[in-house]
């Protein structure tokens, strides 16, 4: 499988340009000013007295990398014809409310069971990291008083509630190996596929589109997000570690249940089954586990399959967008839509 | 030293009315209807189709006791002649708000440091515990749409950035027994104060009372929760267990450096400083230390200036209510401030 630079970094002071090959790094570049307003909005909205706060969020908010969904904000506003400056403070709130839930989601359990990777809380322990997560979507909420609008703030609030009852949810099917395509399916439309579809839609509100074209862009927002949770979970068994971005199997070390084990597992016989309950039940690993797992999961194509669900989102997403005139910012966010499965085909 | 029956649980569903010498629960039977309304609606507004949140949610509210902050939101109401039915859903939302942070709160660090309670994250885990704080939030948010006011949106969303920012600083100052009083003030007015002072003013905005009685309640609300959170840091060296509801010197073994110890370590001489410091910053603990620290805190009054601090706060509030004509409203909120102190001495 070809993997696109798409997990590359994008870097928020305009290498952007740099890498027009990539469908988000081109929205960047066709965003270009509006981003670098955002980014300028979001070091000075993360400031502090308290000087831990400015640290930790930095630190995050630095290793963000591709900003896409302050990206869909701007992008999308300026699809709907939206002339304002107010799109510039939603794009911020929507990166705060996204780097809060990433700060939150790396908090580490009582299970203990945690990736090695450098993250806020295994620098600085978990309590600054939920501290700091509180102070961004705070934060958040109050830069929302910028845009005027209680429609806007129900949507993103709504949209918050959402995402932290997909993470529940998720947690609560961890490990659990009888957890079926559907409930997959809630939980990225949940943790990951609202705050995509609500950056989105939050837009063509703020310039008081018609409905047809506020459902259009949370139509788009949500098949995309799916789309991007569905690849994300699919390169975990299928790409090469430095395309990645992060280690290969860290969902399988974790007994994350993602649509390639739950297809695998679907078909799987008396001695696969258990093979699943040993490694993603019980997480009890050796030696040569993660090649059998991928064994397994091409055996039953639960890749190609996966993916297959995945361009459907896609291509949903895509026909979502036509309820807009042809634009550049048409034409960019199809391609993000595109590559969004491309990138692991 | 005496206290008051304060602690005493009040039952969220009319029990209240028993109690009429404690102050807080005579506030309680003057807003019993509506705070029977804000109780359904916390019920309502808590639900969720993933069972866990119910749970832990109902875990932490059931234990809420008091219900202190909304009892705040709706008497302040009823004190700016307020007539409508928004204060209900502002009440939930502020209670929200404060049940987010004490999940939030009881996260356990890396550091390991923890009172043996029976905390949400004790039960479930730090991750549910976090997420479902999240969730919550985002529902205060949600909720706050009803009340229709972009104002008040701000009020709230600013003093949840304050009270994050306070929490981090406590972390930073916790084990450093060179904090001093204006940093142990500004952690409380932070972590504590603020929503005291956000869930009065949010009334007179409401209201649509004019800006002199806003800041009226806003002054009110801030000096009563600086008084409540410095006579709660003296109870923790001086009442008796039963009556606390806590365990005595809990904070002495968290090494939280709060006024009593600060105005000990401010006289302390070399000896006194080295035991400070071995107990409350490297938090090796032998036993008799509490007694000692008991005794080093006796030695310089430190609690009875700790008090007449609280003291002064207690007589700010009052005189901010004076803003406001005679009402059993006014009568009762002076009460609690009066008390918030008498409850400790």
């Amino acid at each position: 499988m070809a993997v696109a630079a798409h997990h590359q970094d994008v870097s928020p002071n305009g290498a952007a340009a740099d890498h027009v090959e990539d469908p988000i790094a081109a929205l960047y570049a066709l965003c270009q000013d509006d981003m670098t307003a955002v980014n300028a909005l979001i070091l000075q909205r993360m400031q502090s007295d308290v000087s831990l706060i400015p640290q930790i969020a930095g630190h995050i908010i630095a290793a963000g990398g591709k900003r896409l969904r302050p990206l869909l904000t701007l992008s999308t506003a300026r699809l709907c014809g939206y002339q304002g400056e107010k799109h510039i403070g939603l794009a911020a709130t929507v990166e705060f409310i996204h780097t809060a839930t990433l700060l939150h989601d790396d908090v580490v359990d009582e299970s203990g069971l945690r990736r090695g990777a450098d993250t806020a809380n295994a620098v600085w322990g978990n309590k600054p990291s939920v501290l700091v997560g509180d102070f961004l979507f705070s934060r958040a909420f109050l830069q929302m008083v910028h845009a005027g609008s209680l429609e806007i703030l129900e949507i993103l609030s709504h949209a918050s509630a959402i995402i932290a009852q997909g993470e529940v949810q998720q947690l609560m099917t961890a490990n659990d190996i009888t957890t079926d395509e559907a409930g997959y399916l809630d939980v990225i439309s949940s943790k990951t596929a609202a705050l995509f579809a609500a950056a989105c839609q939050i837009s063509a509100v703020l310039a008081k589109r018609p409905e047809k074209e506020t459902t259009a862009l949370h139509t788009y927002g949500l098949n995309l997000g799916i789309a991007f949770q569905l690849v994300d979970d699919c390169l975990d068994y299928a790409a090469q570690e430095e395309q990645l971005g992060k280690a290969l199997g860290d969902d399988f070390r974790d007994g994350k249940i993602t649509l390639p084990v739950i297809l695998a597992i679907s078909q799987a016989d008396d001695k696969e089954r258990a093979f699943w309950r040993r490694t993603l039940e019980e997480l009890d690993h050796h030696e040569g586990d993660f090649d059998h797992a991928l064994m397994l999961i091409k055996k039953y194509d639960a890749l190609e399959i996966s993916l297959a669900r995945a361009e459907k989102y896609s291509v949903a997403a895509v026909e979502a967008l036509k309820q807009f005139p042809a634009s550049p910012y048409r034409d960019a966010l199809t391609s993000v839509a595109t590559a969004s499965v491309a990138r692991a085909t």
